[in-house]
C-alpha cells in the first residue's frame, strides 16, 4: 500500500476467464460509446477478473528515470464460510486455452488466488457476524431458555438423534475426566446435528469451549475444549470472534488494493482500458449501472485519474510514428527513433520483468510494460514541445488532454469515451442498416453496394449489419436507390434504425412508418469462407455453447478479423503478435 | 475401448465445475420426477464435466473375484480450430475450492484435458472442412478467375497493403531461388493479411504450398514450402487434407468413450447417478429435451442399462443395513457384517487405487469404489437368496428389478426415476404450498403448523415453501382451519399448487378461484441462524453471484442441511464424512 502511496503514477492490467459471453453482443464499428458500454458490461457481469497486474512508477527527477515496482495478483472469490458469496462465474475455452498456452497457472489461482469483497458486500457479513456473535451470546447466557421473542430459540431434540446426542455428552464427559490437555475433536458430522451438539453442550457442560472448524477437505468438525471457568470460557469464546472477525477483513482481500488506489488519488495507467476499469468497478466497488452516464460518475470515485496508452499512441503527434497500437506492438515501436525509451528500474525485490524477462500476457509483466511506454511517450511529448525537455513527470499539463478519456476499439469516428463530459458524436450519413436473409454472405452485400463503391461492412447478427460508404457522397442517391427495388432484403439509415431501436427500448410505442427499401438481387451462392457472417449473436438466454467466433484464417476477410481481435486474448487489449490486428482508428477508415 | 467390450460390467463418476446455477431452483423434498429432471437440467446446461472415472470390472468367475481397470479422464473442450465451438460454461466458486481441495489439478485440465464433439458437432464440422477443402481446391485450379456463382471471390488488394504484400512476394522469390530446404516462415499476420498472401501466392508462385499452422502461444503463422511440380504440390496439399481429418477425427476424443459403451450394451453401475447421467448426454450426445419422456427415450439410447448403487444401498434387504448411503459411508458399512467385500484387484498397470490409496472424490477412485460396492451388493443378494451363493454375477435377475432406476434424493416417497416406464406417484395429501412474508423464517412456519404437531419444510424460495405434516390424519382439518384466518401468509393443497402452476406454464388460461385461506398470525421477529430461509431461488437471468446457500454450521437447522448435502461436493453425491448427509429416503421421513 505504501507502494501506491508514493508513487508519481501506476499502471494496471487485468486478465479475464472469457470476453465475450454472445449476450450482449459483439464490438461493433459503429456502436455508440452507450452501446459499448452495454456490451462490455455484459461481459464483466458474466466473467471473472482473474489476475490483476499493478506496477507503481516513482520518478526519480534528477536521474531523469522511474523506479518501477511490478505486482501481479492472482484473485479468486474464495467462499470462506456460509455468509460468504458463492459465486458463479462464466469461462469461455477459447480464453482458458489461450491463459494455459502463456503459462497461467490456474491451480495457484485457485489454491492461493487473493478474495475479495465489495464494499455492501463487506458491510453485510459484518452484520450477519454480529448476529452470530449476538446470538452466542444469548445461547450461553443463564436465561436464554425464556420465550420472549428476543432469545433464541432451541430446536428439540427428534428422537432418532438422542443416541447420537448421548453419546457425545459420554465422550465429553470422559474427557473432562481425562488428563488430556488438547481439545478434543468430534468427528465431522451434519449441520443440524452440530447444532443439537451446541445447544445440548451448553446446556450441560458450562465450562467447555466449542468451536466449529473446517478441515483441509472441507469438512466441518467440532472441537471441543476446557476451560477453567465461565470467565475463562468467555475469553475464549472472545478470542474466537477476534479472530472471526480478522478472516472477514481478511476477505475483504483485493478490494483493499483498489481502495488504497481510490484513496490515493494517483494517476492509472493501463493500455486500452475499458473493459479492466468496467471489471474493476463490478468486482471490487459495486454492480454496473445500466446508464453510461452512471457509470461515468461511479469510475470517478473510484479511479479519479486515469490515461489510456492506447489513446496516446493513437492521438498526433504520437500516432504519425506508431503503425500498431496493440501494447507489444508499441512496446518495440517505442524502442526506436524517434522515440527514446523512459529509463525504468525496477525496486530491489521487484526485478522480475528486469532485462526483457516477463512473459507477456502476465498481467504484472503487461502492467509494467504500459507504465513504460506511458513514460516513454510522455517524454517525447515533452522534447516535442521544447526539445530541452528530457524528463516530463506525470504532473505536466501535457497529460491533461488525456486525462479520462478511455480508448474506444474499433470505433473510427469516436476514438474515446469521455468520462469528464458529453461522448463525440460520429457523422453516420453514409451509414445504413441491413437485414437480410441467413444464407447471405459477405459477397452478397458487396454486390448489392457495388453501385456505390467500396464498402465496410460491420457485422452485428447473422441477418443484420452496418453497411458504411467509404464514398460519402453517394449516400443520398445510394439510399434511394436501393428503396426503389424489392427482395430479400431490407436497407434503412443508420439514424432511422437507431431512432426505430431506443423506441422499441424505452416503450411499447408504436413505430413510425419505415422508409425502408426492399432490395432485390440475385443470391450469389459462392459460400467462401471469406464470405460466412462472422457474429452470430444469441441474445436470448444463457449460452453455454455460442457459435463459433470465427478466427484468423488464411482465408478470412478483414473485416472480421478486426472486429475479433480481442477473441483469442484475455486482457480484452490484442497485444498480441498479428500484425494489423491492433490497428488504429484513424487506419481502419482505410478498408 | 477393449477394456469396455471385454468387461462384465462397468462403474462410472463425474466432477463438475458446479451443481446449482440457482436458476433451475434447488431439490426438493417434493419436487415431481419431472420437476427434478428439470432442476438437473438446468445444472447440466451451465455446467461442466470435467472429471469422468470408468473403471471396468471383468469377472474371474473361478476365482469368485473381478479385475478392475480404472481409468481417469480430465475433459475439456478446447477449441481446435476456428470452426470448432468456442463454448461457455459457468463455474461455481464453492465446486471449485472443493475441487482443488481434493487435489485436482485445473493445470493439467486446461493443458491435457481430452476434447469432444457430440454427433451432431463432428457431422457439422466435417461439413465445414469438406467446403474448405473444395473451396481450396477451386482456388487452385486455372479458372478460379471467372465470375460465374461457383467460383471463389478474389478480394481487392487495399492501397495500403500492397507493399506488404509486395514484400512477402519478395521474401518468397528469394526463398525459391535459394537452397534453403525448410519452409520459408512467414511472420504472423492477420487474417485478411493471410487471405491477401494465400490468394496472391497460389497466383504468382504456382509451385509452393502454402500452410497456415497455429504457434505454441496461439498464434496463427503460414509456411511457404518448396514443390517440385503442380502434381507435388497437390500431393502435399492432400497430405495437409488428410491431417485435418484425422485432427478432426481426434477431436471426438472422448465422445468416443461414450460412442463404445452405448455399442456395448454393457451394464453402467453409478452411485446418485442421476445427475451424471444428465451431463453425459447432455455434454457427449445432444441436447437435452425439455420433456421428461424424452429424456428417458433419449438415455435408453445412450446408456441402455443402468444400475444406481444408492437405490440398491436404500433398498431392503440391503436397506437394513445401512445408516448412511454416501458412498464413502457405503463403503465403510459393506467392509463390516453381514457383508463380504468382493474381490476386487486391478488389472497389472492399473494398480493406482491398490491398498486403498485412492483419493475419494477422484472420479476414476469413485467409479472403482462404486463398481465394487456393487459387487458386494451383490453378492449379498445372491447369498440371500441362496447361502450357498458366494459371488453372483452382475448378469443374474437379481440385478433386474434395479435396472434403469435413479436414485432420486430427497424424494421421500418416489426413491427412483424409472427410465423404463411412468414413475411412482407418491401422496401429497399432508403436504401444502405456503406463500408467506420475506422476512419469516422457519420459526414462523413451525409456529403457524404448531397445532397440527411436527412439520417438515422444503423450501421453495424465500417466499414460497412445502409443509408436510407428519400427522397425515390431521390434514384435512389443518388445511380447512388455516384457511378460516387471514393474514400475511397464503396455505393451499400441494395439489393446488400444482394444478395452478400446470395452468401457469401451459398457457394463459385464467385462475380458478383458489381454495387458499389467509392465515393471520403474530411475526415472531427473533432472527437466529437455524431459522434463516435456505434458499433464495433466483429465477431471472443468469446470477453470477447468487445468494449463499446456507452450508453446514453448528446452527442451521437440519433441514436446510438436508437439502444443501450437495452443496459442498462436486459430484452431487453427499460422499463425504458427514454422518447422516445422506440420509435414505426411508428415514428421511423422521424428521
Amino acid at each position: 500500500m505504501s507502494a501506491i502511496e508514493n508513487c508519481d503514477y501506476l499502471a494496471i492490467d487485468g486478465e479475464f476467464t472469457g470476453l465475450d459471453s454472445g449476450d450482449g453482443g459483439h464490438a461493433a464499428q459503429f456502436d455508440t460509446p452507450a452501446e459499448r458500454y452495454n456490451k462490455l458490461r455484459y461481459g464483466a457481469t458474466d466473467f471473472l477478473l482473474i489476475q490483476f497486474g499493478m506496477c507503481t512508477f516513482t520518478a526519480v527527477e534528477r536521474e531523469h528515470k522511474y523506479i518501477a515496482r511490478p505486482y501481479n495478483f492472482y484473485i479468486f472469490p474464495r467462499p470462506f464460510n456460509k455468509f460468504a458469496p458463492d459465486r458463479r462465474f462464466l469461462c469461455q475455452s477459447s480464453s482458458i486455452d489461450f491463459l494455459i498456452a502463456q503459462g497461467f497457472d490456474f491451480n495457484k489461482l485457485f489454491k492461493e488466488g487473493i478474495s475479495y469483497l465489495t464494499p455492501e458486500q463487506e458491510t453485510k457479513l459484518k452484520a450477519e457476524l454480529d448476529r452470530k456473535h449476538d446470538e452466542i451470546k444469548k445461547l450461553s447466557s443463564p436465561d436464554s431458555n425464556n420465550c420472549n421473542g428476543s432469545s433464541v430459540q432451541i430446536v428439540p431434540v427428534p428422537e432418532d438423534q438422542k443416541s447420537f446426542l448421548n453419546n457425545i455428552c459420554e465422550r465429553i464427559t470422559n474427557y473432562l475426566e481425562g488428563e488430556d490437555a488438547q481439545p478434543l475433536i468430534i468427528p465431522p458430522c451434519n449441520a443440524f446435528q452440530r447444532k443439537l451438539i451446541y445447544q445440548t453442550v451448553i446446556e450441560k457442560f458450562p465450562h467447555v469451549h466449542l468451536e466449529t472448524k473446517t478441515g483441509e477437505k472441507r469438512e466441518r468438525y467440532m472441537s471441543v475444549s476446557k476451560t477453567k471457568n465461565a470467565d475463562d470460557r468467555l475469553k475464549k469464546e472472545q478470542e474466537k470472534q477476534a479472530l472471526e472477525k480478522m478472516e472477514l477483513d481478511l476477505e475483504v482481500g483485493f478490494s483493499k488494493v483498489i481502495r488504497a488506489i481510490t484513496k490515493s488519488g494517483k494517476l492509472v495507467v493501463g493500455h486500452n482500458m475499458f473493459l479492466d476499469v468496467v471489471h474493476i468497478i463490478n468486482q471490487f466497488h459495486s454492480s454496473l449501472p445500466e446508464e453510461l452516464e452512471g457509470f461515468k460518475l461511479l469510475v470517478k470515485t473510484v479511479l479519479p485519474r486515469l490515461v489510456d496508452t492506447k489513446l496516446m499512441a493513437s492521438t498526433p503527434p504520437i500516432q504519425e510514428h506508431i503503425k500498431y497500437s496493440s501494447l507489444d506492438e508499441l512496446r518495440q515501436t517505442l524502442r526506436g527513433s524517434p522515440f527514446t525509451p523512459a529509463e525504468v528500474v525496477t525496486a530491489d525485490g521487484f526485478n522480475l520483468y528486469d532485462d526483457g524477462g516477463g512473459s507477456s500476457h502476465e498481467a504484472g509483466y503487461d502492467a509494467f510494460v504500459t507504465g513504460t511506454c506511458f513514460a516513454t511517450m510522455l517524454n517525447f511529448l515533452g522534447r516535442a514541445r521544447n526539445s530541452s525537455n528530457h524528463f516530463t513527470l506525470p504532473c505536466s499539463s501535457l497529460v491533461e488532454p488525456f486525462i479520462n478519456k478511455l480508448f474506444l476499439m474499433r470505433i473510427a469516428d469516436i476514438p474515446y469515451l469521455n468520462l469528464n463530459g458529453p461522448d463525440l458524436e460520429g457523422s453516420r450519413d453514409h451509414v445504413f442498416h441491413v437485414t437480410f436473409p441467413k444464407e447471405w454472405k459477405q459477397s452478397d452485400l458487396h454486390s448489392l453496394f457495388q453501385p456505390y463503391g467500396n464498402v465496410q461492412i460491420s457485422w452485428l447478427t447473422d441477418t443484420t449489419c452496418y453497411v458504411a460508404l467509404f464514398k460519402k457522397e453517394v449516400a443520398k442517391i445510394a439510399l434511394k436507390s436501393l428503396s426503389q427495388t424489392s427482395g430479400p432484403c431490407h436497407v434503412v439509415s443508420y439514424a432511422f434504425h437507431h431512432c426505430n431501436k431506443n423506441l422499441r427500448w424505452s416503450a411499447a410505442t408504436p413505430m413510425p412508418s419505415p422508409t425502408v427499401s426492399i432490395v432485390k438481387r440475385k443470391l450469389v451462392t459462392t459460400t467462401t469462407d471469406s464470405d460466412a457472417p462472422p457474429h452470430k449473436v444469441k441474445r436470448h438466454s444463457f449460452p453455454t455453447e455460442c457459435p463459433p467466433i470465427p478466427e484468423e484464417d488464411e482465408i478470412t476477410d478483414h473485416v472480421s478479423s478486426s472486429l475479433n481481435e480481442g477473441s483469442k486474448s484475455t486482457s480484452g487489449d490484442g497485444k498480441k503478435t498479428e500484425v494489423g490486428k491492433d490497428k488504429m482508428f484513424e487506419e481502419s477508415e482505410v478498408w
